[in-house]
């Protein structure tokens, strides 16, 4: 096993950077798992390993990096699943009005203009391996994200969850996150179909039976797992396990449809029953080892990655500034008009629209399947790694200059959807 | 990734076949962990792999078993961890009197008859490679092994925790396991100085100076961590990252001292301060997955290596049945005999050697260690899997035969000691 004393000090050391640095941003106002993210890029060949290529390629040997990413792989499941928890339907039909018209358009807008640069980035920034439909596709989905849990940590830390802003905020990333997982899935499904991993009409027709299924058949087997729950009134081991072994054959069917297992985690986690006492005793089982262990661990892999030294020169630090301003013409954008056209004052509409801007992590994981599969090249996913970075920086400062605390309209019941950041 | 879908099959199988042998152990009173071991050996080469070697190596590629390692590895980690939180110094010194004398008589017996079985098995199961006091005192140092979670897993299920025997046992196990995790510290720290992988006065300086530093200041480390939980009530991320990266950094430590990583891990659990809420919430953040989701990993990972089909013939049958016959009477011996020597009714010492004889997951953590430093060969390493396995199955039953329920004293006060099975 000579593996395991270099995993064990890259875990100690992805640890202590992860903390410190998000302490740092803690003090600087800014959410602690923008610092993580930061950290992650800090120990990988952007810095780490120019400073010093000896002490990065002793702490991070090319061999050991698939052990690193088999683990932030399961800690992803876990965390996407989390995810997934904290969308509630419920209260998304409450906000119906302006949530759906802000939602959609804080979507449709980055997505057109994202594909629009695409057309002047593709020639640039791209090759022939990859087909100009699907690099558009990724870069349009990839715009229109919202990180919901890095959203919701700012409301909570902010204590807007509970008004008006707050709501509209988090009923619109609810339904943009549900929206741009689906648009990812598409053009996942349309690259290795382009591939020929798996035929589209199978990945096509078994979606649409794996949903059905979902939604008519375990959701009913979740129902019971609740009410089991209820009986003890606790998560027992048997339950746990059900639940482990659905988020793992979820993925694993979702994967093997040639979708992505991320989506199939998060799925199980939308259909979840949201009684409060269940989803609080499930997530307290799995989220405080998810996010303090496994998801800096996807920082550090995510920072591996990410090459900013492929930024060089004029006119790539060009593209990556338009590729930065898209993102947030596109989304504060397009969100904010929405927002003020479902009659929001300018102010409120601003703060949406600042709000759906954050992209977060759910940025990282979207950008990491696009490498994967090969959509994008390592330096347009350095660049689009700088521009998760850059919209999720601006949110809270931007926020309280925007929407400073004295101007909030709020209400107290601060809800708990925020805990999974 | 192409080893994500791999991945993600493989823990959804073992997750199912643990689950499902586990609840078939159960309805044959039989704790579940065992049915849990065994279910790793039925997805092993002994089982799936004789039966079907095409869907055993098309779900377990050996070029895949790293990452399954990988994770069962971090698993076991927080398993050491969690046995080591439940060994309780001031409930031992509570029993010095009978569980000094009977725990000690109950290693150095069958360490003994181990080192003198090697004598004879030496020439017939091992090579020149291996020197024969590095095989003697591994054989020994195996067979005095005592699993101390599945005895308090079997404790609790009987009902037996509060009254003489149970807490006899506990405490017995408990010492038993300190001292049997010295013995392989000092049989790994041999095995490695011979083949020069750390000078052995740096390991032998490295980890006195390693335990004193624990004792001095790592201890009170742990009770300002304490503090801090007390302050909220709660296990903050911070604390739990602060634990983690103890955890982790404490396994590197004794990994680099040519110790092993498990020992690290273990002994900050032992010095983990022991206030019942403080326990009780951060075994609760990590338990449930280590056991439902790590240890089958682990179990399965153990049942890859085990190829039974190794021990074939009249002669290795022997050998076996000499390996298990020598584990059961030194340690059912030696237990019983001390523990009727301070005093207890035969009935009661027959108990406490049954009880004593259980050698559970603890053995095969072992019994891997071995395999992995090269001190036993894949057929010994077989012989004392079904070694492990017979001895811990043989101890409920006869537990109920020897020492029925209508005979047993017991006063109520069952406390928390089994909640790391």
């Amino acid at each position: 096993m000579p593996q395991l004393p270099t995993l064990l000090i890259q875990v100690v050391v992805i640890l202590l950077v992860a903390r410190l640095v998000g302490w740092i941003f803690r003090r600087i106002h800014q959410p602690q798992v923008i610092g993580e993210m930061a950290a992650g890029i800090l120990l990988g060949p952007s810095l780490l390993g120019w400073v010093s290529p000896a002490i990065s390629s002793a702490l991070f040997p090319i061999e050991s990096l698939g052990f690193l990413n088999s683990l932030s792989q399961v800690g992803l499941l876990f965390f996407m699943f989390l995810v997934g928890m904290e969308l509630d339907g419920r209260r998304l039909l409450e906000r119906r009005h302006t949530a759906v018209l802000t939602s959609h358009v804080s979507i449709i807008f980055p997505f057109l203009l994202g594909t629009l640069a695409a057309l002047y980035l593709y020639p640039r920034l791209s090759d022939e391996r990859v087909k100009f439909v699907h690099f558009a596709l990724f870069l349009g989905a990839a715009m229109s994200v919202t990180a919901f849990p890095v959203l919701a940590r700012i409301l909570t830390e902010r204590r807007l969850l509970g008004g008006e802003v707050g709501a509209v905020a988090v009923a619109c990333a609810a339904v943009g996150d549900v929206t741009a997982w689906c648009l990812l899935a598409a053009v996942v499904v349309l690259v290795r179909a382009y591939d020929s991993l798996a035929p589209l009409w199978l990945t096509v027709f078994g979606s649409a039976a794996y949903i059905a299924a979902m939604l008519l058949v375990i959701r009913r087997v979740l129902i019971g797992l609740q009410r089991m729950y209820e009986k003890r009134s606790a998560i027992t081991q048997d339950l746990m396990a059900l639940i482990l072994l659905l988020v793992f054959g979820s993925a694993w069917v979702t994967e093997q449809l040639g979708i992505h297992a991320l989506f199939g985690a998060f799925l199980i986690g939308v259909i979840m029953p949201k009684e409060a006492g269940f989803k609080r005793a499930l997530s307290g089982k799995l989220e405080d080892l998810t996010v303090v262990l496994f998801l800096p661990l996807f920082f550090a892999f995510t920072g591996l990655r990410t090459r900013i030294g492929l930024v060089h020169g004029g006119d790539m630090w060009f593209y990556c500034a338009l590729i930065i301003a898209v993102a947030i013409v596109g989304k504060f954008g397009g969100a904010a008009l929405a927002a003020r056209l479902t009659g929001m004052s300018w102010r409120e509409a601003g703060a949406i629209g600042i709000l759906m801007n954050t992209r977060g992590l759910i940025e990282l994981v979207i950008l990491n399947i696009g490498l994967e599969i090969g959509v994008i090249s390592p330096a347009v996913f350095a660049m689009m790694v700088l521009m998760a970075l850059v919209t999720t920086v601006m949110t809270a400062p931007l926020l309280d200059l925007i929407y400073p605390p004295r101007l909030r309209r709020r209400d107290v019941s601060d809800s708990g959807a925020a805990r999974a950041a």
